[in-house]
């Protein structure tokens, strides 16, 4: 899409600002269809985001994004049009807000609520610089159940300081949002509201200035003029009513559906097995519950949650809350079942540690998008989870070598009676698993060579293969191979009484507190060589899953060149 | 004190409870004094406890305290006066709730926010086992500012179960408490606050009783019995106003002063050190600014603050908005120094990963409290902060030898422009310190042995020397010893031209994720033999903080032993 400049967008009739939301939401629907991303949320805020840069001033004006699944028409409209068709492809445009990318992004954002406490210390530093200028942060109302939102809202009488909220309310989630605070929002929508939800927002410091039709110019204009207006000497609310996928039909009839968009064709998936084994297990055991942060069904679970309401709970965007829900269910006589992708699991850390470990109570983590998660870039890859995991005391963290062997770790999770987490990637086959033993590992093929690799998950064990595979091609010895299964109970046992002198360990996961190391430590002082395989210390950007695993992750030429190294010293 | 059965309390006069009241006070009074502990929280809701007990059907019903500064009288109501002197001590009575400890202390608690969604979790286990009891949450309103309690109240209509929340209002967290909620529940209680207040509760599913004296029994008695009876029907909130200190002037008079107690006198602090130097840098860098929550005095700020109050913040019991607060500060051009607790900081690590370290920004975080912190117990060791930090990208972790050092360090980190830890223990020596050089071990001693200690913190470097002093007493050659000041970025090129054999590793973190195994990490395949001490994998209970760093950390034994066979084997 050809760049707009600010002086163009702010001298445009207001028949060419319609026209330029057409061309931007044409050259989404476009780049999305090739790229994959986030069709709906974005098409719903193309008006705003005109809107917004045709009334403030960017970048001198600051406008954070919560979550930032809403960046894509801010990104057409700040000089990124002509590179736009790269989107969350190596090097090209993110997906999300990216300061190192562009002025016109203030904050960098992935994970849901932190754009108001990050408003608020932009806004903060403006004030004690004696600079001037707007601070802006776009929310959405699913961020709005998350408890850094209600943190920020609290601290924002005592920071005296003047930042305007855009409450994008469309309803949604992924899934719709739920709870008490989606509750309010709708009857402030269908202005049934009482006065004192108005002043709910106003308690805590906000000027509400009431709803605005978000997909209408006609309707949006003046009102950013008036919170423009009124910033100067408060903070304000803005309650923005959006439709999700706004001018695309399905988009619009399927807004869950198409929040996310994959191009290509789906294959099997962790995710479909996790909702198919844990109907199995609650049907013979009426103990088990299922707890997910407003992702159901990317997480495999909606069958599960249809037929088995009464022991479902999707409390929304809330990582926090549901792990201690999930606690407070197990300590009540409960198995529950915390699903969740790695990355967001990041924010229930300390719940982790504090409420579930430390009781030792029998709460399963279902970690899902480990490893590489691909193209939505740093603040969703899932490379850190071995690493926040390992040292926590009572916690046994599973890595299925395949969809088969992680049907037999839930069910292992089912009986046993402390907390469990079992970490796996998108996509994967099912393959075949055997028997399943309780903190071992399980030798693949053992030869007679000098060298051993554990490997552990389905995307290492595959690497793994195919370097013996090129060593034996090579003539170099083959080596033997272990799925590393466990990182915790690790199989001591087999690791210290493995005869192979060099051990090459290979994970998708930080090199930096992950399985080599855990498997470097048992083996000290049995004088093996150990080396591994695994991400560096550094963020992974956006990209392909595939690509990025190549280039960041354990490296295929590396490893055989170890074999090749370790043959010629004997 | 005597155990008084359920029966009796039940049985008992209104007189004899308020003796009864008078007989709790005087033992947590006593206990406190030799053992220290949170006195002025526990005073304060000596009635109510009375009140729950005398109304309630414990251990039958369930109570859960939020963070578990007030469970004392509890503990004395439920058969635990015969070992409440033991309070805090190793093999004690612990000071916060312990489902081990008590069939009548339903869910372990330290942390703040946890209550709600325990109580509801725990609420819908029985719902789902179809049993027949109370969940009572008491929730200080400190917490009432943590977004935990935000997103469980958030799912309270969705979870359609019924709780007591009790909101027990003194006014305080450890610190006044502060911020927007806080506001609403003083009009509350002042009885100016409009009705939409009290709706504000009742918008997520709550009914609010209204508000009560907490300290005066004839208020309390019928107020809970009301509750009990609403229980049948709905969750409810009862706002009881109690006076921290209750019974004791100086508690009274200084809540702030009396909420912790520690006998026996104090020495220097990193704490100290730090409000110096901040205050010091300040005066020359408008940049700085302080961020804490809620901790303002026990790390050593209020004199900061004082001289800063527009560069200081304190947004309360908020660990996660503090971060990303600090990350906006620094995204808008200031220099935040964010003091917290490490057990605390794991409330925010989501936050240092994809906040402050994703985005490469200038905050440091002054972590107090690392290591063992003693008598506070599981929930408040501080032996893991090594492991869940070492692995973030972009992220320098200092471990000062001394506060001499530690001030090196803070001056350092004010100069650097990009994130920056340092962890400290409480206590310590102010000490002498040579000049600091980024990402450099300092060699303390060197020998011509073929032993090397690598050493970090002041009690693991204390420890070392003795172990050095013991080794040349028994005619062992005495290791060379280093001040492993950083964990990162590791001193690669001393750890690799060092030509000692025996690498000996000294850490009070835990041993899986922390210095040891970054130092191993670097030495593979060198031909070393690397041997570690820090705390295994376990949580450590509440004692005396020198007694259980002997027990569960570093073993002085152990590392003499090891050097006598280093020796032996040549």
């Amino acid at each position: 899409m050809k760049d707009i400049t600010q002086e163009a967008l702010r001298s445009a009739s207001f028949n060419q600002l319609q026209e330029l939301c057409e061309e931007i939401r044409g050259e989404i629907l476009r780049t999305v269809s090739v790229r994959g991303g986030h069709l709906a949320s974005n098409l719903g805020v193309v008006e705003l985001t005109v809107a917004l840069h045709r009334i403030f001033d960017f970048p001198k004006d600051k406008l954070i994004f919560d979550v930032g699944h809403q960046c894509y028409p801010h990104k057409l409209l700040s000089g990124r049009g002509d590179r736009f068709a790269t989107l969350r492809t190596r090097g090209g445009i993110s997906g999300f807000p990216k300061r190192t990318e562009s002025a016109y992004d203030s904050y960098d954002t992935g994970h849901a609520g932190t754009a108001l406490s990050a408003a608020l210390g932009i806004a903060k530093a403006r004030d004690l610089k004696r600079e001037d200028f707007q601070v802006i942060a776009l929310i959405g109302d699913g961020s709005f159940n998350n408890g850094l939102i209600y943190e920020a809202l609290n601290s924002l009488k005592l920071l005296q300081t003047r930042i305007l909220i855009l409450l994008n309310d469309n309803g949604m989630s992924i899934s719709p949002t739920v709870g008490g605070t989606h509750e309010v929002l709708e009857e402030l929508k269908e202005g049934s509201a009482p006065l004192e939800d108005v002043r709910l927002f106003e308690r805590y410091g906000l000027r509400y200035m009431g709803v605005y039709a978000g997909n209408d110019l006609e309707s949006l204009l003046p009102a950013l003029e008036e919170a423009k207006e009124h910033l100067q000497r408060e903070s304000v609310l803005l309650h923005v009513i959006t439709k999700k996928g706004q001018g695309h039909a399905f988009c619009e009839q399927a807004p869950d559906l198409t929040h996310g968009v994959t191009p290509g064709k789906k294959g099997e998936e962790y995710a479909t097995a996790l909702g198919e084994e844990l109907i199995a297990l609650a049907r013979r055991d009426e103990r088990i519950v299922a707890v997910t942060a407003a992702m159901t069904d990317a997480l495999g679970l909606r069958q599960f949650f249809n037929q088995f309401p009464a022991r479902s709970f999707d409390v929304g965007i809330c990582e926090e809350h549901a792990s201690v829900l999930a606690a407070g269910l197990a300590a009540g006589g409960m198995k529950p079942y915390y699903a969740i992708y790695s990355t967001f699991l990041q924010r229930a850390f300390d719940e982790i540690i504090h409420d579930v470990c430390g009781q030792n109570l029998p709460v399963t983590f279902c970690i899902d998008r480990a490893g590489v998660a691909g193209a939505d870039g740093e603040t969703h890859q899932g490379v850190f989870d071995l690493s926040y995991l390992a040292f926590i005391p009572n916690l046994t963290i599973a890595i299925p070598k395949n969809i088969a062997e992680f049907r037999l770790m839930l069910r292992m999770s089912a009986a046993y009676p402390a907390p469990f987490a079992i970490r796996y990637p998108r996509g994967g086959n099912e393959g075949e698993a055997k028997p399943l033993e309780f903190g071992k590992f399980e030798l693949l093929h053992s030869n007679m060579s000098d060298i051993i690799i554990y490997a552990a998950g389905e995307r290492c064990l595959a690497l793994a293969e195919r370097v013996c595979k090129r060593a034996a091609a090579e003539g170099l010895p083959t080596p033997t191979l272990v799925n590393a299964r466990f990182l915790k109970p690790l199989d001591e046992e087999m690791l210290r009484s493995r005869p192979e002198k060099y051990v090459i360990t290979v994970e998708d996961n930080a090199l930096i507190g992950g399985l080599g190391d855990a498997i470097a430590r048992c083996l000290r002082g049995q004088g093996k060589e150990v080396m591994s395989f695994g991400f560096g210390d550094a963020f992974i950007p956006h990209g392909d899953a595939r690509a990025l695993f190549e280039e960041f992750g354990p490296n295929e030429e590396a490893m055989v060149a170890r074999i090749r190294e370790c043959h010629a010293r004997g």
